[in-house]
């Protein structure tokens, strides 16, 4: 895969509680030198993220109900919907996790379809947090994604004990065909890995490192 | 400290992302039975407490914003608010870290306004996640807590890099004098740190490790 077309697919990210609006405009400005496809940020950073990148191609990605999942689901809907309304045009949301687990997958389709109903044509990653889950469960939180209408699900919020890894990844896409996209994300630090994962099915990075991963790569095609 | 009197100022928590209804309802047991003050849980699991617990004297805690902070002021008020609708008499609220940090005082202030309006009543602790920040910044945190109308501040989420510290209770009590409350959280797992933190000047501890301290104090008091 090509720099440019790596790049595209690398959702930039800075989720740390303690970024500052000067980290987020550093982590815009290195979107727009590489090309990355988006930034992904907290959705208090949502406003100030959507006035730099206005005009630039890059997309901006609020994270919603982060990363704990356990928020109410009406407040993740409405999270989104401010999120969308003040420039994002992608959300990454976390699900209900301890809701999956306790087989209350009535209640985990709603919480997601309302965050697809609130983005309103914005589009919607489902974390499925899969350092939590049984191989059965990550196939149900897979599916229940796609009744709900969302449009990719994504391996892990980084902040679990658990990352993306190439097993869930490969059972992810083989779950949701070529119907929905997948995110890789979590632990995902060099060009070896992030090789492994788009191998494995993922046709979306969320890395913290991608300016490291991209200056990996043009060493590399120097050679 | 008398057993009772201790079991009424600890906050009985459990924010795992992976807690299941049925853990909730055991926290919610706990609660009643050791006499706790309050049961701590994400906002998903307002409603669920809440149901349990009327009538019992327990009250409900709902964190908001958790643990990052990060999220926008103005989906955390509505966290807020929709939990207080579902139950909750205590919100405790992560402040924006990063704005903090950045010296943006103006938009932590109005931050916490927005949750303390929006709970309409119910008590409010705000969260400085103390591990991230200087002495002089949790003075201001503790500061424009109290210029916001919060009820209390609370070191840590215990889902940070640090928890609770004697040090930094006792810079939060002589910052909030006896107008606010000042609640220890995180890392606080035996009878001997419970002690230290109300030395210190703590009057509300946050804890999942209330049975075991309970149960500590049973056996130090059998002797």
């Amino acid at each position: 895969m090509p720099g440019a077309e790596l790049a595209r697919i690398i959702d930039h990210t800075l989720l740390k509680a303690q970024a500052s609006p000067a980290d987020i405009l550093s982590l815009c400005e290195e979107a727009v030198r590489y090309g990355f496809g988006s930034v992904c940020v907290n959705s208090a950073f949502v406003p100030l993220a959507a006035e730099r990148l206005g005009g630039t191609g890059v997309e901006v990605c609020s994270v919603v109900g982060f990363p704990l999942g356990a928020m109410s689901g009406r407040a993740k809907a409405h999270e989104a919907g401010w999120a969308v309304r003040s420039g994002a045009t992608e959300i990454d949301m976390v699900i209900p996790v301890g809701l999956l687990r306790a087989g209350r997958d009535d209640l985990v389709e709603d919480d997601i379809r309302g965050v697809v109903t609130a983005a309103a044509g914005g589009l919607v990653k489902v974390i499925i947090e899969a350092c939590y889950l049984t191989d059965a469960e990550k196939v149900r939180a897979c599916e229940l994604a796609e009744k709900a209408g969302a449009h990719f699900v994504k391996t892990s919020t980084g902040f679990g004990p658990g990352g993306a890894t190439t097993a869930d990844v490969s059972l992810m896409r083989r779950t949701v065909g070529e119907r929905l996209g997948v995110k890789a994300a979590g632990g995902i630090r060099d060009l070896v890995s992030a090789r492994a994962m788009i191998a494995a099915g993922a046709d979306r990075l969320g890395m913290s490192a991608g300016v490291s991963v991209m200056e990996e790569l043009r060493a590399a095609t120097a050679l």
